[in-house]
Order: structure tokens, then C-alpha cells, then sequence
């Protein structure tokens, strides 16, 4: 038996041991780049790769602000998430649409829609202005959306989408984000606790992001998440995607936030927005 | 006469008095949201708002990397410049192909082709993998470049769409940055001067960005040079626009660029795209 100064000794000295071995505390590169998320947000597919069930749904509609959807889908992508794009937008004959158009004029084409997909780990609802107010109102997709809801691991929203959230009851007692537009206001009305100066907010399974861009950050913080197995908490896959995506952002200058905005600019921004109502339109969303 | 010494006093307290009337140094809500760039790099368009020529072309193509596409795309349009995504893929029977499928398996519908439009004021060439490779040894493709060239404003790359231009010939002798991919030699390789450590580089009328996400800073550059008549150099119109895209970014870790990334994990992603021989590839692409 060692004496017990010996083991104190050995006790004081080993974390020193592990650290000095710090080079075998990552994968190695075939572990990493093949490294499976746990849980597993990927979707379920058959033999012949054709989708079951699962996944990450970005919902998709006409009006949607495409960064809001395709920041979150590019993240995932890049961590082999194989994300997809769903579609909550009917045309005249009541068939889902599969070419959604962005309020910027883009039209993408959605990988699945609401009619056809009923379960999936998690789910991403993109905001934009006025026709996500609408998308707010729509019986349909907020049924859809309470009962996708309730088997996912994590409902999310990016930017004005908490209001897609909120009007589906989803945000009631939780800790929430937004965009800036009259962001603490407007998540009060939904019955959330607004916390719109983080960039983004994990309550329970509700994750919510602030506007457009933050929608890469969140989607990174999941990442980070689900692939905690990679010896470093997660840090070492993390810092893969975002080389993958060359993410170390340089704005030319300072914004970006309310406070970092000049306040000329800010109340130029918020009159264009309240000019055309769209705030007036949104106090009025009830909670279904 | 004022005396020589009150002459004096006057010219100390002048810049004073200006920046005491500080909140006049901007344009008014309407201005600011109505301001036209200058110079005027939106596309020209007839009594029916068709199309005529010019304006701001991303060029998207079968193995495009989507947000080096769509962060540029949604920048722009958040500026109301009104940008158009270009097809240069063709199908099976030679026509240039209207939806797009990104290595991300995303699907975008271009607004134009390269067969249709024959000058642009500003042209945005984004990367990819070896699709991107590909399309750097496509003559068509780089002789539609350098025709277009001749009369843009500003030729622009995201990510490895530098190699493209670089095949093209139009990074010769000139400043530019790149994908952190092998950038400094990949660079060389095009007879450019490697910068690969700036997140993007004006070198004339060649402005280059870095990878992926360096799209969005790139852009947003561009949008502050102008809008200078905002009457704050472009600053309070780019704070408009990074506000719209609440671009104030957090990531969750440091990263994203490779003096910030865990060596492991920087040679691990190295080693997977050097595993497929892309750079090899690349060094291989002639300057036609």
C-alpha cells in the first residue's frame, strides 16, 4: 500500500499528466469529421434514402426573410445535419407550394411541406414582416405547429418567427428573443419573459433567436450541443463548422444592435416599419 | 472688420457648433430610406419594370455553396438594390438551367442566365467545392467573365470563387483574399497578391472576400461606398441595413478563421478537403 503523502502527491499530480497529454484530448480527424450528433437530429431515411421521419424542419412560406431560413439551413448543412426546407404556403387550388418566395424576391424550392411531414426532432420557424404577422393568424399551421411541437427536441424560432411561436402559445413563462422591432413589448404580448438583448435564449426545449443573422449564432449553439461527444464539449466540431463557413465576422463598422445604432437611424428603421402598421397589426394576434 | 483674434476664437468654435448641432448631420427618416446609391448600381428596367441591363448579377451554378450566393443576395436586397441571381449551369440539352441545386441540396431559381444578360454594373462570382473547381476550367463561363468584366463597376468573389476569376485572369497583380483553404498558394497560383488574412480586399475594381460568411462583410462594405451621400459617409445608411439584418454578430466559441481555430481541428478539416485532391485540382486550373 503507497502511503497516503504518496497518493496526495499522485492526486496532484495527475490532472498535470492529463494536461501535458492535451494533444490526444480530440478525435482523431476521421472521428471528428464522421462524428454522429447525440441526440440524433438527423433524419430517418430507408433503404433507398428516401425520408421516414425526423429531422430538422426549416419552415418555408412566401414572404419569408431568406437569410432568417437559410442561415440556420447552411449551419446545419455544414455540420452534416441534412436539414430541410418545409413549406407552409398554399397556392390557389389548396395544394402546398414547393417554390416559396422570399420577401427579398428569391424563390427556393422547399424540400417537404406541412401536409406531408408530421414529426420532426426540430423545428425552425424563419421570421420576416407582414406576411409572418399573417402566418401568425393561420389556424392551420399553428395546429400543425403545436402538434409537430410536441414531439420535437427543440422548437426554435429566428427573428420575427417568435411571433409564430408566440401566437401558437408556445411562448407562455418562457425566457425569450426576437427581432428588435418593439422586440420586449411584442414578447410580452405572447406571454413570454422578453430577453431581447441576448442574441439568443435556450428555455427548456424553446430556443429562440433575435433577427435575421442570429439565426447562424443559434444554429451554432445547437451544434454545440449535439456534438458534445467530441471530447471538448463540443467545441472541437463547433470550431470545424465554423471554418467551414470562414465564420469570424468583421462588419465594416459598428451596428447591428439598438444600442450600437445611431438613434437617428434606429427611429428611421422603427417609423418605416410602425408607418405601415405592422406593429398596430401584431398587438392584435391573439394567443390560439 | 472682426479682429484677427475673434477671427481665431471663431474658427476654434465652429467644428464645435457643428457637432453640437449634431442631430441635423443626418437626412431625415424619408431620406434616409428613400436614398439612392450612388453610383446607381440597381438594375435598369422599362415601363413595365422588366428587366433592361446592369445591376448586381451573383452568379449561382450546380455545386454553389448557398450562402456564399445568398449572404451577398440578402445584403443587397436589404440596401434595395434589388440583386439577381445568374444561372451559368446548362442541362442535358445545352439550355442554362433555372433552379440551381447548391452542394448544400438546396434548391434557388435563378433570375437570369448568363445566356441573357450581357452586362452587369456589379458581378459577384461565389465559391463551392469542386464544382467550383469545375467551373473555373468552364471557357464559356470565363470568357462570359471577362466580357462582362470590361464594363463593371466592381468584379467581385466570395470564398473560392476566387479561383474563378483568377482563372479568368483578373486577379493579376491585384490584392486579394480568398477561402482559408490553401489561400496564400491558391492565390499565387492566379498571379494574385495574397491578403488571405483580411476578411476583404478592394483592390481597384476587384473586391474579394474571404470564405462563406465574409460574403456578408464584403457586401456590406460595397453598400457603405455607395451610399456615401447619406451625409455620414455611409455609415448611418450601412447601420440602417445591418440593423434590418440585426448583424451584430455573437458566435457561441472563437473560431471561424484558422488563427482561431484548435490546430486539430484546422488540420482535420484540411486533411478532408486535401483527402479528395481538391488542391491538387486547383493547382492544376490554367489563367486562360
Amino acid at each position: 500500500m503507497l502511503p497516503r503523502s504518496l497518493l496526495l502527491i499522485a492526486a496532484t499530480l495527475l490532472p498535470l499528466a492529463a494536461s501535458a497529454t492535451d494533444p490526444a484530448r480530440h478525435l482523431s480527424r476521421e472521428e471528428l469529421i464522421a462524428l454522429a450528433p447525440s441526440p440524433d437530429i438527423r433524419p430517418t431515411v430507408d433503404a433507398t434514402k428516401q425520408y421516414v421521419s425526423g429531422g430538422i424542419g426549416i419552415l418555408i412560406y412566401d414572404g419569408v426573410n431568406a437569410m432568417d431560413a437559410l442561415g440556420p439551413y447552411q449551419t446545419f448543412s455544414s455540420a452534416g445535419l441534412r436539414p430541410m426546407l418545409i413549406s407552409a404556403t398554399k397556392d390557389a387550388q389548396g395544394n402546398y407550394k414547393s417554390v416559396i418566395t422570399s420577401n427579398s424576391n428569391m424563390q427556393m424550392t422547399a424540400h417537404r411541406n406541412i401536409g406531408n411531414t408530421t414529426d420532426l426532432e426540430v423545428l425552425v420557424v424563419p421570421g420576416g414582416a407582414f406576411e409572418t404577422a399573417l402566418l401568425a393568424t393561420n389556424t392551420e399551421v399553428l395546429n400543425w405547429i403545436k402538434a409537430v411541437d410536441r414531439n420535437t427536441i427543440w422548437t426554435t424560432s429566428v427573428c420575427t418567427g417568435s411571433w409564430v411561436l408566440g401566437a401558437a402559445g408556445l411562448l407562455q413563462g418562457k425566457k425569450a428573443t426576437s427581432n428588435w422591432y418593439h422586440a420586449d413589448e411584442l414578447l410580452a404580448h405572447f406571454g413570454a419573459i422578453p430577453k431581447s438583448g441576448q442574441r439568443y435564449v435556450f428555455d427548456g426545449k424553446i430556443i429562440t433567436g433575435a433577427g435575421v443573422t442570429a439565426g447562424i449564432d443559434m444554429a451554432l449553439a445547437l451544434v454545440k450541443k449535439v456534438f458534445q461527444n467530441d471530447l471538448n464539449g463540443g467545441r472541437d466540431y463547433t470550431q470545424a463548422v465554423m471554418l467551414e463557413l470562414q465564420y469570424d465576422p468583421r462588419p465594416p463598422i459598428k451596428g447591428g444592435a439598438p444600442e450600437k445604432t445611431d438613434p437617428a437611424v434606429f427611429d428611421a428603421m422603427q417609423w418605416m416599419y410602425d408607418y405601415f402598421g405592422l406593429a398596430d397589426y401584431v398587438r392584435q394576434i391573439p394567443i390560439q
